[in-house]
């Protein structure tokens, strides 16, 4: 970042990822040098064209070693998939070509929970190779961890933790509002759950991500996901939800420690959500209520995350980092 | 750190500096093994008697140099006055003795904007004596910089800030009622403001931490020191303001670039206050409305900044720092 511009490359060019590289394009404090998709469909596109924006002469690659070699990026913008063993094989092509890596890989936010062995091997790599990685995004990486964190920075003391998000999805795009179950009936959504194909991920890595920064030895962390069901029918732009069907998902992560709920993140994502918000509420000294009224706008929130943080892991020392070991998220202007 | 248990000083017993002596006492993750005042009436009393507790053997000594020579501790906590001027002989005492600093020192937030060569100077120290410096607290610290930092972190684009902290002074401690002119006449507040005798320091310290965190050249900081007048006869536990006197302070902080106002901070501390609160308000992308309800206790807040920053200053690479170069804070339990 010699010049102050931060010389990045995007991998991953599905919606969150074209958001991320139409932004980097647009902006001044960074250049797009590279960028990579496995996607027949999107590889030999010129990348500005597919972010609905003028040629930018880079084009997109599923070569993603000839591109790292080629560009010498100061940082990857990595926004493919949520599980850490599916993007493992990425990131050790990123770092052994020794390049920092920031992505919205939802459980890199906090990967010795559930990944130890593989958390450790990419920290050595980092290290290795004198490069960071680090894992953030809205949700999970903001709101229900960081900033909860935060916000316990002006207490003494701290007994219990609960915070909420509350998404109105009738806001947002349809494949956010299929992706909560809205429409399906709650056997439908229940039998997805089951079979691992619906739910939020990353609500377990937010749980321990907290406990982590506070020193707290959880016994177990439990999740559950259970449909909010439609009331009244409620339309949107894109679908109708009849009453009795499925407006949504409750997710709710919980930490326990010697056998008492110490920490609950609730999140709620649901067409028609009235009150939409972000909310920490800390049983605490002094005790502490924060709300970010209407929310925080979760992906283009998810794409600020990753382009704020850039510059900052950018700089950091080597190895696996968390949000918790990282200078405080700012706008990177 | 090895143990877990943090050894520190406490520098300086006036209210706050007690208050933070309390704490570390009390809590199990500090231990307290030296005590420094010059006020003679503090000198050679046992520090947990002084704040209020049994004896801890701990003598509070007027002889900075000998309790760091002799304890060596990991960390001062350091609480003596508002301006870098007048603390940097004990600064400099204590960076000598290569000893780590965390001050509630109000300049000391950003030291760079009224003292850059005692800045410079700090920061070659403590480089030197490979040990850490960094002013914090709730206000400066907190509320009006740290925390709008944060609320930045999840924008794509941030043009104009505004943030606010309504402190409702009747629930506060007597001397914080005298501090924000409660009960005095118009004329006698400003004629002290004017003598520079009377206001809240450090807002143009926040207002300059908040520019430098988003890159944000400012032409420059405007300061406003005005009375808030009792609409009514208003009551505390300790005094009584009659209507058209002062019920306290009204501080506002301006950061200005290319003419236009971009960051406003806007502190009320008085006697009957209606809606205590924080909030932080950005013209950005996506917006952003955060508010602290009741708002963020004052003295137990420093206290509880500087005992949450004390591990990650002792573990922090080497210089001068600011809120914007270390970790996130978070409570230390």
């Amino acid at each position: 970042m010699v010049s102050g511009i931060l010389r990045v490359i995007q991998f991953g060019l599905g919606p969150i990822g074209r958001a991320s590289a139409k932004l980097a394009i647009e902006r001044g404090n960074m250049e797009l040098v590279g960028a990579i998709d496995i996607d027949p469909e999107k590889v030999g596109k010129d990348v500005g064209e597919w972010a609905g924006l003028p040629k930018t002469g880079v084009k997109i690659s599923s070569d993603a070693e000839k591109v790292l070699a080629e560009t010498k990026p100061d940082i990857v913008l990595h926004t493919t998939r949520s599980f850490v063993k599916d993007v493992f094989p990425q990131f050790e092509t990123i770092l052994s070509a020794g390049v920092n890596v920031v992505s919205s890989t939802e459980e890199l936010l906090f990967p010795r929970l559930k990944n130890p062995d593989l958390a450790e091997r990419l920290d050595h790599l980092a290290k290795k190779n004198r490069v960071t990685i680090l894992g953030t995004g809205v949700n999970p990486g903001y709101v229900l961890d960081t900033l909860v964190l935060v916000a316990t920075g002006v207490c003494t003391d701290v007994t219990r933790i609960q915070a909420e998000r509350v998404v109105n999805a009738s806001e947002r795009r349809l494949p956010l509002q299929k992706k909560v179950g809205a429409g399906m009936t709650p056997d439908e959504f229940r039998a997805l759950v089951n079979a691992g194909k619906l739910g939020h991920i990353g609500m377990k890595e937010s749980v321990a991500l907290v406990a982590h920064g506070l020193h707290w030895k959880l016994g177990s962390i439990q999740e559950e996901i259970e449909p909010v069901i439609a009331g009244r029918t409620t339309a949107t732009e894109f679908l109708t939800v009849a009453e009795g069907r499925v407006a949504g998902i409750h997710n709710v992560g919980r930490g326990f420690a010697n056998g008492e709920e110490r920490i609950t993140l609730d999140l709620k994502m649901y067409v028609g959500a009235e009150n939409p918000h972000d909310g920490v509420h800390l049983t605490s000294v002094p005790p502490i209520h924060l709300e970010i009224t209407n929310g925080t706008m979760g992906d283009i929130a998810t794409v600020a995350m990753l382009h704020n943080m850039a510059p900052i892991v950018a700089d950091a020392d080597p190895g696996l980092k968390t949000m918790i070991d990282l200078p405080i998220p700012r706008v990177f202007l």
